[in-house]
């Protein structure tokens, strides 16, 4: 059984995550919105104040952040970094300051998504915010210390998300939040590192 | 005959572009330290004010951009926002301010670089920005108006930067300024359009 650390637990996929990892590990739930495990990605000292709460744990999962969906030709560099403050440096954060609380041979999962594969409207934000993801956790897994490990999973549009993304996502099959769960057990209990694990 | 722009036109690599370039097309030289058309592209106004100088043109290129070197282990969020702040935002405020300068058909040519594909030391910043530079250009190729293209060019490390960072590139083949330069020209003159073209 190992100790694993779950942010973004009230989102479609953390409840999920729980879920599934609950079944053979002791789960500690953050979200912005908890009241015992407080925390917002986009205010590092919230994520120190909640890994000194939390302790030592052998896994850190971030299923959290924010993007901007809208035209390009239309974008503003303000509406750009709101996926760049949020969805990538919430979760770089979280690696850069989680390095000390995380034990030896744990792991990190992030979480990035369809995006630049998927040549729809509108999601030029995430298509630069999760391949950045996707290069930072490669380029990570070269240089952790104790044996840690960091992997990406990358869902595609979640079932549980159509009635919102579906028309955006025409023609493309979505996933339930519980398969898309599968992926970050992978990641928690076995032995890959610096891979992006796609659902889709 | 095109109207170019280049951007960071001072430095090793914008030099040799700007030879290459000009052999077929006017090229306009920008940078930080020109007289004559400055720029700092981590202020985006100053980018704004080139456009209004510099006109309508049919090419922008950019070669610019700062990382941070350094181990994982000890980095900081705010090192890592070097990276964040000057070589992707700053090019990705370039298209997204550049898009009504330029021209029907016109193209942006933006500058990753080897980051993750090389597995060395001291590159997780780099591996971030460069992924997320050739993300942002494969999603916003599929979004520009008016015939408008845009292609990355990732450049390997620099014969002329050997001196610099050739202990951190043991094993690898240099390239000189000049044939990096030639991908730039294939995507000016060129029609490819969401494509990192590599240079290594």
């Amino acid at each position: 059984m190992k100790k694993v650390l779950v942010i973004g637990a009230s989102g479609t996929i953390g409840q999920a995550i729980v879920k599934e990892l609950a079944q053979r590990h002791e789960v500690i739930q953050a979200s912005r919105s908890s009241t015992t495990h407080p925390v917002d990605i986009e205010h590092p000292d919230s994520i120190t104040a909640l890994f000194e709460r939390v302790g030592p744990v052998d896994a850190i999962v971030a299923a959290v952040g924010s993007l901007h969906f809208g035209p390009l030709t239309e974008m503003t560099g303000e509406q750009f970094r709101i996926g760049i403050n949020s969805k990538l440096m919430g979760q770089v954060e979280l690696v850069l300051r989680g390095q000390k609380y995380l034990n030896d041979g744990g792991s990190f999962t992030l979480t990035s998504g369809i995006g630049v594969d998927a040549a729809i409207p509108q999601i030029v934000n995430g298509a630069a915010v999760n391949c950045a993801l996707e290069g930072f956790a490669a380029g990570a897994a070269t240089e952790l210390a104790r044996g840690q490990r960091i992997n990406v999973v990358s869902p595609t549009v979640l079932t549980e998300s159509m009635p919102t993304y579906g028309p955006y996502f025409i023609g493309f099959e979505s996933a339930p939040a519980a398969r898309v769960a599968l992926a970050y057990a992978r990641s928690v209990d076995g032995l890959a590192t610096g891979k992006t694990l796609r659902v889709w």
